[in-house]
């Protein structure tokens, strides 16, 4: 343990994926005092058709609220 | 918040989708008192193989517990 | 399936759950065709010392992103 | 209930899962006296470069974590 | 990997968490053919008064659906 | 989105949390190019008895894998 789940829209890059895992993981283990390698971290990449905010299913033409693609 | 998640057998259109994401997000408004733009929902769509219950992964033919595909 | 995970802070009673988990079976059995017996529904209920919004741990004060208590 | 997550590296075998299904939910039944046909499972296949232990994303070379594929 | 989450009624004793734990953390490792210690397992105690089966807050009297307390 | 789960032992203060929830948004904000209005954090403390790691419940003694407490 900690085992840290990132859900959020598809389409972020492996080099994002490292990097924010190696951060997230320091930062768990400095502020947190757990061992680096007892952090698991999973990413969960789903579409925006399966997000909902607001009650409107996401990606519909704005991205107000989307991440840059 | 709230967050809510809606796993399921893969197969819902876009349209059930939506329809099914404007109510819920009704629902939690008017009976848990929620402002609508708080609600989040998250839907996962899993293979009938990826699911099991009692004991059998499901989609093996008969469909008993399964929805309309 | 399906299986249904809301996530929300603590403090809705056993009424309001008992309403909501009533018609979000409706919604998705009426409109995503599943036998209403086979929805199960989990409700998580966190302290708001428990989410952050925006890198802010909730519940310090304003609530303005919070329920009514 | 009970609701049973399997999150693992994507690359077991539907027979596999047939298996850890059936071997699970008896082991739930028998031990947690719970009827085997309430045992529901969901299995969630992900590729390893959506893993990370001790800041590193799985899958880039050596293994050391990983199953066998 | 692989993370399992349990999630059911509370009411579990920790003995039989252990060998819940023992016994699946065996089949993962036996038919998946993962290292056993890298098998993580986390039990999540719900009230029956957080599950919806079929519209209906779980614990209100008859117990049909629930486990031996 | 994104939404954030970190499942942890339970026993970390509020100051902590408070830092992870900073540290980590400004991570997924920077990197990941999202408003960090819109990143959701959830803490999970489980008590030790709730997790397995090689078959064994945590929190029996000898603390190998668990954090500082």
């Amino acid at each position: 343990m900690p085992y840290v789940t990132i859900e959020w829209f598809e389409g972020r890059s492996g080099e994002q994926k490292q990097e924010i895992a190696e951060k997230v993981t320091e930062v768990l283990s400095e502020v947190g005092g757990m061992p680096p390698d007892q952090v698991w971290i999973r990413f969960v990449d789903s579409p925006k058709s399966n997000w909902a905010m607001g009650g409107a299913i996401q990606g519909g033409g704005d991205g107000a609220l989307g991440p840059p693609d």
